[in-house]
């Protein structure tokens, strides 16, 4: 079975044990992983039984000429021809999905009797199987082999933004479409910034060197980071650099299938913790990555998930000193039964 | 002033002339174009004496390091904070943009007591002002050159991906941080969906080549299209090329200061269906470019708008015979007293 007919088949199954008889669904990203079929201002409904995409014109021949598991439907306003449907199905409990339309349209869905129902698909997506494993595989390995690549042309006197730039070059080359987010290169105290933009900052002797990046293979993110020192590494970089390590190793120790989300960044917080620098360990340790670069689930103190077999996501701890340096080591992982396996080895 | 702090201004304003005390804002986006600061995960309130962005405590040094014209606030919960400043400075119309934030977020914020206010920042957007002028003028100056740059590059046998990299280097190579959107590259066939997936397929001799492309330059995106006939062009593609370009120059001599966006969309498509192709101009004739690709306004047959001196629009009609070719031909151009000024020229 085509792997796209495999998931709304899935989905289906998901329908069924939420006692619920459709699920409208708005945005490009599930409309894409659901069909295979990544285009923007459709609606696709999935009932027990059928699947729907409602499109603008000027879309159907291509969808047509490409699928044949779920029913192009032509539609001036994509939006309401799928809540009409809802209806002339007598639908009783369709759903959308809250967090992923807008106020306006959930507003509207309301009104035309769908519920809410949170995280369906957001759980679908997160256990990869099939090809798409093989997909973020490739991905990650695309980034870890830049990072090889790259590094040598590092040099002092060089800009964030041409290293930002030599990164997606090589990734390209080696046949990733693009970066998976806007990447971050941070010099010296720019390193410290945990969402630094990248700038025309040159690189001096003597400075902390991050690079968080990515591509994307096949629509799958990879997100790997690596921090080092270009020139003499001071004292208090190499214990910073060495606490920063030895937690991301403790975090990747953890995660296996059936562990707690909120253990995984508990083994990072703690360690760090206890080298006194929590309170510079200020973001969680990890999420989800597949289609979009951050996706369920999320690894940290506030919400809380299980992990399962299939999932990729990421262990990334980080100590930053404002004004000084940053570190942060990040590696994209799968789990599996037995632990996980690290997509982003780049030694 | 600075340009930021003149934009929060400049809602303050738009607050009183619709009677609001305060607007709530959740997208990077929005707060991106009022601070200069765009980070995820933060929520803005701007009142009328004030402003304010509740934040990841990891971002908070880096926000206050540059920006003094808005207040940084530590939030776990930036979207609950955010609500419980509004009552504690005892707002009594505080509106959020119900198109920007999700049903999730929405509901969650009307059950505080918010109202709906819709168009508010975008309009604020539409209408380029100062150093936004020069950006857009060079973001769209790189992707036209592009074109003349990777034309004689554009050889038999080289793949659609191939030149989709080779538009990215190239535009690069001048300034740009990435390309705009997912660019489109179709040969043959594949130049007749309108939203095509450049894939790895091989030009051949005589066939039409069609480049949807664009480059973020500053944060402003450009996009233009240009459509030319690989080898000696066929009457039918002679006839169809000539038919578009006719329809793209009669939409642009109608964009001006004061015209609504319908008599732009209409010169077009009149032009194209007198000519007896009006079923296969199936979207609509341009929207508004900036911060992001597609913004307000929309220059199509169902929604209305007035276009104002300093909007940068497209134009860009075309003519799709599936199996066959497709035709689009697209200019940003930014909007005057007198007409227009074409961002993208390539001739």
């Amino acid at each position: 079975m085509n792997i796209h007919a495999k998931r709304i088949k899935d989905l289906q199954y998901m329908l069924k044990q939420n006692a619920l008889d459709g699920l409208l669904m708005g945005r490009t990203l599930e409309i894409g992983f659901l069909t295979g079929f990544h285009l923007d201002d459709c609606v696709m409904l999935v009932t027990r039984s059928g699947a729907w995409v409602f499109m603008p014109k000027m879309f159907v021949d291509q969808f047509r000429s490409k699928i044949d598991f779920a029913v192009a439907v032509a539609a001036d306003n994509a939006e309401n021809c799928a809540a009409a449907k809802v209806k002339e199905l007598k639908l009783k409990r369709a759903a959308f999905e809250p967090d992923s339309e807008t106020y306006t349209r959930g507003t509207a869905w309301r009104k035309a009797g769908l519920i809410e129902k949170g995280g369906l698909t957001a759980a679908l997506r997160a256990v990869k199987e099939g090809e798409e494993i093989e997909l973020m595989r490739k991905s990650c390995r695309i980034a870890a082999k830049a990072f090889r690549l790259v590094k040598p042309h590092i040099k002092t006197g060089c800009t964030e933004m041409s290293v930002y730039r030599r990164l997606e070059d090589v990734m390209q080359a080696m046949g990733a479409k693009g970066p998976s987010f806007n990447l971050i290169v941070g010099f010296g105290p720019d390193s410290a910034m945990p969402h630094h933009e990248t700038s025309e900052r040159r690189l001096k002797n003597n400075e902390a060197v991050l690079l968080d990046y990515g591509c994307v293979y096949g629509h799958y993110c990879s997100d790997i980071t690596r921090t080092y020192f270009h020139g003499r590494p001071t004292d208090e970089f190499k214990k910073i650099y060495g606490i920063v390590a030895a937690a991301q190793k403790a975090g990747v120790a953890k995660v296996k299938h059936g562990v707690r989300t909120r253990a995984v960044d508990a083994a990072c917080r703690d360690l760090i913790a206890d080298a006194g620098y929590g309170q510079y360990f200020m973001h969680g340790t990890g999420h989800g990555v597949g289609l979009e670069i951050h996706e369920f689930p999320r690894l940290n103190t506030t919400v809380e998930a299980t992990l399962r077999a299939g999932m990729t996501v990421t262990v990334e701890p980080g100590i930053y000193l404002f004004g000084k340096f940053g570190v942060r080591i990040e590696d994209s992982v799968l789990v599996t039964r037995t632990g996980c396996e690290i997509l982003t080895k780049t030694a």
